[in-house]
């Protein structure tokens, strides 16, 4: 199977040098890499600005922002079977991008505009034959929430994880389905929780 | 001697996972630290969230916020002689730092407020027998505000170095001195840079 991954946080520039960003390590992404390469998939991998040891002999496209991250996501998704979004796209971004470097002040007022929503626009390109996979970071509660995305935005299978996930060895993760099934995964490392994602995320087909 | 070195970018809080940052690789720190090392001085780093390898087996500070780099940095200047402000610490942070996640939406505006000037605050508790270094970072032509700032925040070494330093493996940099002096470094390694940088630091004493 032809697999694409996301992988890592997104960078929106403020100016010359600032940026806003969140925590995402790639760490879960480069699980997912390993894990598709492991089962014999052909694996692309797009990746955000990461800290983590990433394996090698993958096709990977190295992107910044989250509007590079959608236009590679769109390019390749018509060439692949399965797309997991395991990056961490930045939902907002800096309206205007300041040239230079604002000199240091009193204060400042940054006004952030909405990014587009790469899950929800290559669920709305999916061709019968695909599916895709997303994760949903949620404070504790949000369940319903990562429901409602997953409907809204045509995903064929929800990872709902709280927030604390980010940037931690382990997940603790509830997998959702569109008719309405739920799988509790419990604590687990991440590679251990990658295999078993791939094996669902195969199953869908 | 005892050296001080700071190092790398700040982060600066949103919520549970989103940040402000900005470019600073921790390169041109780690540089300086091996060449403090390298001229047998006993080393101090106080690093943030760096990217790059760095010297071991030295005593290394670990922060995330430009207010926990102001308290080591306060924290440890007593027992220093030379203090090198090589960290890049965000001069804005969020006004408050919201709980949670924020949810997407429409539009977000971010009220951000200074940090406090760790360099200036060093500065004014400078003893006669220690010495401060620290970088401009400027866009082209911000040289005369280099300048003032070495002027105002009680600093004896002032490097000038444009935006275009950040994340690079080369530094083009200016040094300029509180009775006038300056030196054109041209284009260098940050390693033969952090050399000569040194050197010049020394010969403050």
């Amino acid at each position: 199977m032809r697999v694409l991954i996301t992988v890592g946080p997104t960078r929106e520039p403020i100016d010359a040098v600032r940026y806003l960003s969140n925590r995402s390590s790639g760490r879960m992404g480069a699980a997912l890499v390993t894990a598709a390469q492991k089962h014999g998939h052909s694996v692309t991998a797009i990746a955000g600005p990461i800290v983590v040891p990433f394996p090698q002999n993958i096709q990977r496209i190295d992107v910044e922002t989250a509007a590079e991250m959608q236009r590679a996501v769109l390019a390749q998704f018509p060439d692949h079977d399965l797309l997991i979004m395991a990056a961490a796209v930045a939902d907002y971004r800096p309206r205007q991008i300041l040239d230079g470097k604002i000199p240091s002040g009193d204060s400042l007022t940054l006004q952030l505009e909405p990014t587009q929503d790469i899950i929800a626009l290559a669920g709305q390109s999916k061709r019968s034959d695909q599916r895709t996979v997303a994760f949903s970071l949620e404070s504790a509660g949000g369940i319903e929430r990562a429901r409602q995305k997953m409907l809204r935005k045509n995903v064929d299978l929800m990872v709902f994880n709280p927030t604390s996930t980010m940037h931690s060895p382990t997940v603790q993760a509830v997998l959702l389905y569109p008719d309405g099934r739920s799988e509790e995964l419990g604590c687990r490392e991440k590679a251990a929780f990658a295999d078993i994602l791939l094996q669902r995320a195969v199953a869908l087909f």
